[in-house]
């Protein structure tokens, strides 16, 4: 078993599914499909026929290696319940392989990315690392002396569930939490304080998009930030500081060599991460004050090629 | 090396130093001393004094294990800084050692009191366990597939300083944190809850004290209560709350085995943990909210035996 053997990574995300066939951290094929509103048969199926597409392109694929939104239970192959998704005690580990008929190796999709950061990304030659994935909700995934952390049974490390506010706003999806860092510092948390400061600030650019009747979200607020709009900025500075009232936690918790911060809001670079890195500094212990928060350097593709990574992994620990 | 080698365990805590000689989980020879005010220097005499006073007793022991409440340096036998006493860049590792000709092992002391507990108390046989010691402060200890987690260089496993509420009061000593739960679910919070609570209530058995000239502290609170004085019950139910919000908290981080929580204010027993659990069981993701919290059965002697069993079981490392 080498980087050369090929696996497949699956990215089950909220929106959407990324299924790609890897050798490392090359990808050899990918695809993308809308993953919203389906059902969880419908879920299986498009994992099952996207692997099959990807099998049929790169036939030599050894394994698959599946990064899902989701406390697993690791014994059991089990999605237990997903936040952003209807997945509820599924067995989609031996559900997805008897389909496919590969070995399947399953975590959660925050683990997987993190792995990826830690063997190819920004938290290489970096054992102990914490991964934060900012998107629809947040996604945690736990390097700790070079191996992911998963808890007792696999559905730990849901880092997006750790309360920063505790008379915070009711959490989403079926977290039943108030104030976690996700209800305040997800894409979702930024679109809905990118329309409130749009309606505060009628005159700034996310201002005027929204009277244009532009749906305020998450995309708009960061491309308005990055043109320089000082009210969409505003949004960042808040929601990049909620970040690193988490990320200073975090450090203190774990000493971690680095917190890595990814997903789709990462777009928005140092403008999310110098109000966070601010709080760090300000909030956590000596030495942990001292934190690098590093931007993800796989992108959207963390995912995907720390899945891939996964069963490379997993096959070599089976061989 | 065996359960039957004596080592010396000392746990340092804000208000006092107990030295004990033990084998395994007995305690062969035990002395306390007051700590309270004493400058770095005069800590140091305090330890050496006590640990000489134990070799007389036992001159078998073989190594010393010291447990103290400041982040640390591993590599350097380091105490990097201390929330509650004034130890600042310490190497009070080989300071002790050479002092005292014994080998000495250094260790935060809510990881020893974890590692205590994870071996002879409430969380034996259960390989991934939180612990917190509440004290003058709140001390964390993490024992994860087994071993002590320290984080990178050693200072890691400071539970203390989570935050439960972003815009909290500042936290205590040479935190710059603001709403930690050890600001905010500490003894030092008890005992100042316990004040406001006596004021309003005069008539409740806290507040007829506090007309009598009595201290209101963490202790007196805590007997009243279990006395069944409803107003102290109430400021329980207040830190026992907030404790449960940073209990959930390492639930979805860690999901451990057991969150075992220590130190003088557990006296109060199912008083603090009863709303602590509940928050715990109506906050965390499934299945993390079923995660046992158990009061630490090893008492104020946690620190004690843990320092004795770190030192033991590093020299069995080291053999």
């Amino acid at each position: 078993m080498s980087e050369a053997t090929e696996t497949i990574g699956v990215d089950l995300g909220g929106t959407k599914v990324q299924v790609g066939v890897l050798a490392g951290v090359e990808t050899l094929w990918e695809s993308r499909e809308g993953s919203r509103e389906q059902s969880q048969d419908e879920l299986v199926e498009l994992i099952v026929r996207e692997i099959e597409a990807a099998r049929a392109a790169r036939p030599d694929a050894a394994a698959v290696g599946l990064g899902i939104p989701a406390t697993i239970n690791q014994a059991r192959g089990e999605a237990i319940a997903a936040v952003n998704l209807p997945l509820v005690e599924l067995p989609i580990r031996d559900l997805i392989s008897e389909r496919v008929g590969l070995p399947v190796f399953l975590d959660n999709d925050g683990n997987v990315a993190g792995l990826a950061e830690h063997l190819y990304g920004a938290a290489r030659g970096k054992p102990t690392m914490v991964m934060l994935t900012i998107g629809t909700g947040i996604g945690g995934g736990l390097i700790l002396g070079g191996q992911i952390f998963r808890g007792a049974t696999g559905a730990g490390a849901e880092l997006g569930h750790v309360v920063i506010q505790a008379d915070g706003p009711p959490c989403q999806g079926n977290c039943p939490n108030h104030g976690c860092v996700e209800s305040l510092a997800s894409g979702t948390a930024l679109g809905r304080e990118g329309r409130a400061a749009a309606e505060s600030a009628p005159d700034s650019a996310i201002g005027k998009l929204l009277a244009e009747g532009v749906d305020i979200d998450g995309l708009v607020v960061t491309e308005a930030a990055l043109a320089g709009d000082e009210t969409a900025i505003g949004v960042f500075d808040l929601i990049g500081s909620r970040l690193g009232v988490a990320c200073a936690s975090f450090a203190n918790i774990f000493e971690p060599e680095a917190i890595v911060i990814g997903g789709g809001v990462i777009a928005a670079g140092d403008l999310l991460l110098d109000p966070c890195r601010k709080e760090v500094r300000e909030r956590a212990l000596t030495p942990m004050n001292e934190t690098p928060i590093l931007e993800a350097t796989l992108g959207n593709d963390a995912g995907m090629i720390g899945a891939a990574a996964l069963a490379r992994t997993e096959l070599e620990k089976q061989s």
